[in-house]
């Protein structure tokens, strides 16, 4: 028995389709270690600082053979950092001192020119402008991926407009429903997390460089010219609103993220609920499952609960996020430098989460013979029939309810005609309720097809919700790209 | 002695100005009593009822007649309701249960009506129905009360422009700033609180209804006149969605609230920082402090204590809130429901608090002379300091932090210029830094209208940010009075 | 058809077995108001007071026939508390200030020694001790409720030793187990919980009294006579201490909530998942279960999740606990007021909790059949077929390991011995494997009583298991006892 | 001017006395990267690793050669580890997989012996074992440093219990106190965590070991040899409750961490608050504060912010370790896998703090004289005159206390003989006040001497208070280090 060392985990030996996204999800910080947070905020700090020294020379501040000799400098370390070369001193205590350094160590500049740099300008400003350039950018990116994780939904959920399963309550078989219905539900609850992204987008799109210290300067800054620079969409103008409420930004793209995460939690659970040994109705692709170091048969589907570990991590850093930003006095606490840990871990941990989802659910395989046969378990339907006795027999809901109530209790599972009319007899011998109409409303593939309003599981209704999704859902990739287009055309140095 | 008896708190006896307000705001659930939660939902369960069976008679499943008998009877609920008379038996579960037995117990209607006015509906769309009519209620009363908060800021902030103090950093006193200039950050952040809920309002105002327990119904509703009668925006299409998610609109909200209460307690904790003992700068309207049981001599600012444990608590019921939509299967499950108190006590929590900080702001007397002391204190000039001497020097802006750093090692709380001219003359002698200049800079009440750029705390840049606030709080105040007619009009019957 | 009205839940109409405790606490709020939080207060209050009046006679402070005096009208508040009919009035604050007014208004007092009542303490250190007095009461409710629940759980525990079923890993069948080695892996951890309740009380149980505003007092307290009145174990001495934690002990005892609530919803959603259309391993006495109001059939495990919700709620309910003990400057915070309304909330939602497993698992019914079909999917035995094959053919773990995942590549749901044999001889035909072997391995029955280790599975391993939790049980039962002991003789007023 | 390049922060070239402890501590995450989870599992799952390898050999599933042979590469794994040099391959997944790759590839065992130590072992008691070495660990160090904190706290609080100062509350000067007596609340408070720390102890070092996938195995392992081995104090019996509940032990380790970081974070906050421009009562060492980047005068308390963001950001983990172990089926769930991150994150965000506070607490220097004007701000005596007027006059405490207050009202900070005089006569002109006595009460220092109850604010309370609380700390050091001895025989490999 042959056995390639070290190729992956043991229980993957003969996997050959192993996907490296799902074990890098699911295996997350066990084999891989976190940069130092100011290596992940570098190239936004050489962005925004680039835009500072550009505004200093439109302000004459420095000339424009100084500020071409700062930029030389700055590009140099933008490009040393793309080749992981850009040393961090933990010494000097963050980027920004470091980036002064560095600019002061190079020839062209020396410490006159480096020394010029922070003229009109504070950690305090400097640190709020990178950390909002980190994060639109982040934003935009999950929001890109969410985008196709919808798309691609809305493109499964019409091709299974027609498999039939069990709709739930309280976990509980309850009325009928189909897969397609249900992926249309996650559908219209991720555009809403979609716009909420936008929202976060507008709300860290607006620019504090010029606060200063919180509290401006006595150089005739120019801010709308830097915050045009860097394709901000305002000034964020009081000066200490950009100082004291640095955690702000951080937790409104957490909020966003958290409920998005909230609704890959659920997607989490209905899988895994649908994918026990007792209800095996949806097949997931094998190089999204794990295995385990002592069952050899199990595959487990790790994602989904890995999904909602991440969850309650995102949970707890949106809580942090809030409860840093809650009684502190104006003007800069030191308090929130802990806010860029837990944005940036927060975004560490969902980055990737929407990719598996499509993935996922691109590749999963419904059985079908498994979910018709939810169906059949648990009176699916009883409250279509209830309702059909109103319409038959002209008496209230509640009667009928109750009517119904008494026959699930002496069948089993389902509905069957004999009990039916016997029971209805005994109720009120002149209702007809005939036996063609007791199976177009029994038998599921007929019955679907009457829930067709606005909503419903009826494959018609699905087909029409795909419209006014996907027209939601154009306008927001409208935005998405505009957004993008900013964000790259400031970069671009 | 004499004592009138019972008349308020022992503290308060020869208080005849004490604020109610602030009386309940600062005792809250002490001496309050919590209503049952379906009592706080009784009118917005019997409006989505009315509108439901509207709905019955447009697609013909009730008679006018009928509809006619059942809306008499919800009117009469309705009425006792208003009157504290309508009884909410809990043996009955909820009021929704409620409902349905008083309108059967009414002679117009019967258990023969009562019974049909639950067609085509469950207690998981209409529960989700009356909570989003009343949040959508808070929601609105909250943004007003928040509109009201800014427009006193903004008045009051133009006022005190002129008003300078020390603008902090790490609770230190650090570069020069205004009352003004604070109270603009305030209103600056205020305004995206303001926005915030009105992308809440957004997210609730969509219309649940129709969505049944989940999964549709085989009733023919017409989804988009019910919504229309109630004035929602649109329908939640998806009936899974409708209620899966019976978590997420409560969260929305909470998390505008979260944020307000956030800005409302930095607030707070400056009006406190700025009414001790040594720093007695903000005093504080009689009314809306509270004194001691035992220490004779203190007026204590309660309401802003009061305001940061307010928002300890509602972050703590958001991360519920969160929490309750983590991993939860599709469909309806009852966890949920503990989200309908949560959002009841945020809302119950919050929605006092901007009232109070209007009634403060406007009431709150400067202490001009400890203000302006403050200046005073700290070597608030030396960033100034610097940067003029940047600017006469020629020099670079970390050379001249270091000459600065130098002189203030040597004085105490402000720099003056024999230090300043004979440290400056050691490092270089060429350089000539007038006596007048110096003045000018250090001089509090020149050096602020030098920070005149966008945002900064120059009484000419605070009047031009006034028009850049109003602006676009006038946009926002314009969508609330449409969204509030939108509510009352609704509720019109 | 008759209708009993107004009797119940509509969905119960027919029930007569219904549990008032499960309507409570699965509707909750819905149809219960929450009283003033100081009226829950009052007896503590009162009984703190009465410790303080006769310690201020102990140290002359008071006379004989004043004490007496005093007491009586405390005695008599008390009474009138009793029937519901003491007057809480709100301009008043608090109950202490009502206290104090209603003492000053009973003739055998008045005003003059009313007056004397609030010498040499502070509504701080009041307020304190009559928290504390409370928490130590709820403390020990909670904790006795849960020992009940653990009693009952070993028992049921060993009565079903030998109900086998699925032990389930990632939510998938995993390996063989019982239903009485889960009911123990509760009970284990539950004790744990009772033990954090012995901790908590042990953090309450010390007194703030004589603390007054958080600084002491120059008149000659004897702190130890009031604790002693009082039974309390010690006093808090450092009287800062008293007054700045004022949300500790209330944090330390919702901590001990949060552990006992996650191990009740770790149950719950056990039951949940093994009461499933698909999986109906577990029968609810119906008593438990509550119904739809629009689907006849239903039949929900509303507890269990309405025990998840609770703890969604009492977990941000810490937090906010948590929250207002952060960042606070020494001394009497007003912030820590509504650690009171976190902790009554907290309690409320929480301490009928164990009494309502108590019930549900005294009367669930396992469905043995269906539990034992659970042990017949997902291939149980692979791993114990694997151990036993390193057994039999000496070779390692991971070759064993490796055959059989091979094995069950080939089966469906079991291993059969004509396809193990097949695959095992292709790999190493030298081993030998008796048929006899491969049925003790993989015949249920059989391979759970060779789990006899420490805590394993075996009903041999649970019955000594028994012994152990007993043991650990009783000591607890017995400081539960003393404890209870303290606290009703120190009521005894 | 020269500047010695690259030596630290900008704002510290001159500073030689620079506290690398307290860069570290406020840089944190900025400049310090985080490593794999898995690296610092390393040593603790070598050492889980090698007990349940001797266990096999105990109950003779491998011989003592082959044991020898495993445990060899086992300590090589260790030694390339303790030099940085084992290899953690991400594609292996984890530590787990690892290690048994990496033994399997030593010429000492190869395959045949590598695959034969995860006999009777799953990675899931595996994982649950190394993490409770680990937090064991980690929980002794954290609390060792609280012991020489609270050490240096009794010392430093004795040599200050006669440097008076204002009690405080509501932010605002109430009464008089000392330095002593605040460091001594301090002292008082994080004695609990110390207590609570044990308690944690108690709860994590039980073994799991033996649980193998959480159902026990047919091996018939002997868990108390392995136990033993590990100096586990007990054998975490049921093996169900060993993987089900893995984030407990996590959740109460960090609950610990949360009250330590909570009482660190006033002690934080009243660092701040008393060395603020205004109130400039306590000098930091200047090696533990921080410079500002454009504000040349600033020293910033910095590791107090630092301190209070940490406590944010630990409170979010712990309120997410909750999260994780709510409404968890029973058995593993991969979400568990999360509680590593969050713990290690807790233990890495929190084990510097008291070691930061016990450099601060001993270098500290009070401002004797500003701590003393605190004692003239305010009407500090109101309170203890109002008691002595009781005495004197015999009058009610409530009397009293309107008449100081009708006094406070006229007079300005302190109150002085002559108005007290005019009030008092007007109110009762038989009352004598002698002006001996009215000096008593409001001289300060003759003041504080009569505060001498249990835990009062006299010298001669503190130091009584230093023998009760010596002799609590000691019992918690003797615990202590008989559990470091323990750890430290049992890793003695």
């Amino acid at each position: 028995m042959k056995n390639k060392k070290n190729s992956g985990p043991m229980w993957a030996i003969k996997s050959t389709n192993l996907s490296q996204l799902n074990l890098r999800y699911t295996s997350d910080r066990d084999v891989t270690a976190l940069p130092m947070a100011d290596e992940i905020l570098t190239p936004y700090d050489i962005q925004g600082t680039i835009a500072h020294v550009k505004q200093l020379n439109f302000i004459k501040i420095l000339k424009q053979t100084e500020t071409n000799k700062i930029i030389k400098s700055l590009k140099k370390a933008y490009k040393l950092h793309q080749s992981n070369k850009f040393p961090l001193n933990p010494d000097l205590e963050d980027i920004h001192m470091n980036l002064e350094a560095f600019v002061s160590s190079k020839k062209e500049c020396g410490q006159q020119l480096g020394g010029r740099m922070h003229t009109a300008r504070s950690r305090n400003d400097q640190a709020a402008t990178a950390m909002r350039l980190y994060m639109r950018d982040m934003c935009l990116q999950i929001q890109s991926a969410l985008i196709k994780l919808v798309e691609k939904l809305l493109i499964k959920g019409l091709e299974h407009s027609s498999v039939l399963m069990a709709g739930i309550t309280h976990h509980q078989n309850a009325v009928l429903s189909s897969l397609g219905h249900l992926y249309y539900s996650y559908a219209q609850s991720l555009i809403r997390d979609i716009q909420r992204f936008e929202e976060a987008f507008d709300v860290i799109n607006v620019s504090p460089l010029g606060a200063v210290a919180g509290y401006g300067t006595t150089w005739p800054l120019d801010r709308n010219y830097s915050a045009k620079l860097l394709n901000f969409d305002d000034v964020l103008s009081n000066t200490i609103d950009c100082v004291t409420n640095r955690w702000e930004p951080e937790a409104e793209l957490s909020g966003a993220i958290c409920f998005m995460m909230n609704h890959l939690s659920t997607i989490s659970q209905d899988i895994i609920f649908c994918s026990t040994s007792s209800n095996p109705a949806l097949q997931l692709p094998v190089e999204f499952t794990t295995g385990s170091s002592v069952m050899p048969q199990k595959r487990n589907p790790d994602f989904a609960e890995a999904t909602k570990g991440r969850t309650a991590l995102i949970h707890g850093a949106h809580s942090s996020l809030l409860s840093i930003g809650k009684g502190n006095v104006s003007g800069y606490n030191k308090d929130t430098q802990w806010t860029k840990y837990l944005i940036m871990d927060t975004i560490n941990t969902a980055k990737d989460a929407p990719e598996i989802f499509e993935n996922v659910i691109n590749k999963i395989k419904p059985n079908k013979e498994r979910l018709f046969q939810q169906t059949q378990e648990g009176f699916l339907s009883a409250t279509d029939l209830a309702d059909a006795l109103v319409r038959e027999g002209k008496i209230p809901f509640r009667t009928s309810y109750l009517i119904i109530k008494e026959i699930t209790g002496q069948c089993k599972d389902v509905i069957d005609y004999e009990n039916f009319s016997s029971v209805l007899k005994k109720h009120d011998s002149k209702i007809k309720f005939s036996k063609e109409l007791f199976e177009q409303v029994t038998n599921p593939s007929k019955s679907i097809t009457l829930k067709n309003h606005n909503g419903g599981p009826a494959p018609a209704a699905i087909k029409k919700l795909k419209t006014k999704l996907s027209s939601k859902l154009n306008q927001l990739i409208k935005i998405n790209k505009k957004n993008k287009l900013k964000v790259k055309n400031a970069l671009n140095f």
